[in-house]
């Protein structure tokens, strides 16, 4: 079993090829990319996230090796990522091996192998039944999770919330559970509150873009409110998280994208475009109202 | 100022005109109704709802006057709105004049200077400088309540809440809020929360479709997280009520709706027809986390 969103940007003969997550679920078609100019518009048009962005700004630096200027193009372009931590990741690797391809080829060998560990050790603490309501995409790895419950026969039920205004919820993560033949329902986002109410999901799960050290994490716009309902509701809030920065979470820039986007509702988003709104596309959730953090390693902490 | 949702269902030589609100904000028309079987069928297509159903039922009662029967079928089509209530009012009122036409024009007679009352009080309360985060649409009256902070000096501005998944604060809202030049930000409603943390608003208007004696207020799906979170951040929660229910609050049915309404974000929705999703379309709010509710009659409790 596995997800297209698993490994949504491959790397051969010096081409990068971007799966256009936009076209998700009517299209499953792949962008290539050939210089650092392409790369930040595929990012700004979000063309790619995630787990995507990583992959795309380790396979542009392989490109290009200048690793320090595209970290920072990268991060203008989308200011939540944590794009100078790869940064120094990649760089320590390429001090050893001199060879920008390889030490790209190096750090992500593994990468599966860990994504796939590290479910298993939250699967394990997961209910027997487990009832899990998320938000946004964590780039397959709900696929895997599915997996490892079952592989210890625990039954597991899925519910995703839609995730507006970019509809990743519906559009990706219900998309991916769904062709794998994983029970899965949807839910607009503003069914999280009864959901949980009525005792329908006993999990939360969400991915995260950025982690700090004491543990909070920034996701897409939505995560905040569900762990405070979680809260409320008593309700365990699990994140599989990215490397921790050390940044103060004061210092984090959450990104505001085009208005438009929320307009996007109807067709003729046109006849809006002189209208008012506001779009901050993420969100920071703090340590205490979150139950458990998985790292990359497979920490839970 | 008005909005044509503060009247949206009007009667004339024994026709009834619905605005049709699923067509707003492109297209601003009206569905004639002669029969109690054409207005359960643009009830149940969500033509109109909120006041206007209010407005349906007692003109729908005026061409055929079997109120009883005409509640049960309302009941059975909307399982939120509470129309037995307004049929024991109008019949109050019809055993008295022994014409029906005469007791609906009775019971309509005041309505609206009861509005504009009612949200005089409630701008009476309000912050010099209201910055007012709403849900759904509460059928013009926040237009009354723009003029009426106006009126005593005070300064307004609306974050509207989008509303999925019929997206009545996008459609009906921000449009009705717009067009008088109102100030006014459309946010999706993953955004309620970080607008609250972020001190943008300083209270919480909601209609309610229906409530309870205890205070419990029933309402569009959405409104019982806006107060959970509206408590977290400390900002008060105001709901603009219909006449109690002394219904108990487990007696209540929560409408659900197709689930097709949930998929109906991609224009080729067909394609997930057979898919599965869940869709209640109301929430109760529980009394203990609403500051204020401001009732037809202007009282706050």
């Amino acid at each position: 079993m596995n997800s297209p969103l698993a490994w949504p940007v491959t790397f051969k003969n010096n081409i990068i090829y971007v799966l256009d997550e936009t076209e998700l679920p009517l299209e499953e078609k792949y962008i290539e990319v050939k210089t650092l100019d392409e790369a930040l518009r595929v990012l700004g048009q979000m063309k790619t996230r995630a787990f995507g962005q990583v992959l795309l700004f380790f396979y542009t630096c392989a490109i290009s090796n200048k690793i320090d200027e595209i970290a920072q193009e990268f991060l203008k372009t989308r200011p939540t990522f944590d794009f100078f931590l790869l940064s120094r990741i990649l760089k320590e690797v390429f001090e050893k091996t001199n060879d920008i391809k390889s030490a790209v080829d190096i750090l992500l060998d593994n990468f599966e192998k860990k994504r796939r560990n590290r479910v298993k050790k939250l699967a394990s603490i997961l209910p027997d039944y487990s009832k899990i309501l998320t938000i946004c995409n964590v780039s397959g790895e709900l696929v895997y999770l599915y997996e490892a419950l079952r592989d210890i026969g625990k039954k597991v039920a899925f519910y995703v919330s839609e995730t507006r205004p970019y509809l990743q919820g519906s559009r990706l993560t219900f998309w991916e559970l769904n062709r794998n033949n994983i029970p899965v329902k949807l839910i607009c986002d503003n069914q999280s509150a009864i959901i949980m109410e009525k005792k329908l999901v006993n999990c939360i799960i969400t991915g995260s873009d950025r982690s700090t050290i004491k543990g909070d994490i920034i996701n897409k716009i939505g995560t905040y409110p569900l762990a405070v309902l979680a809260n409320y509701y008593n309700i365990p809030f699990y994140s599989l998280v990215q490397y921790p920065s050390d940044i103060d979470v004061n210092e984090i820039v959450i990104e505001e994208r085009p208005k438009e986007e929320i307009f996007m509702f109807i067709n003729s988003s046109h006849i809006y475009a002189h209208l008012d709104a506001i779009y901050m596309s993420f969100d920071i959730t703090p340590s205490e109202l979150i139950t458990g953090r998985i790292d990359m390693e497979g920490n839970l902490r």
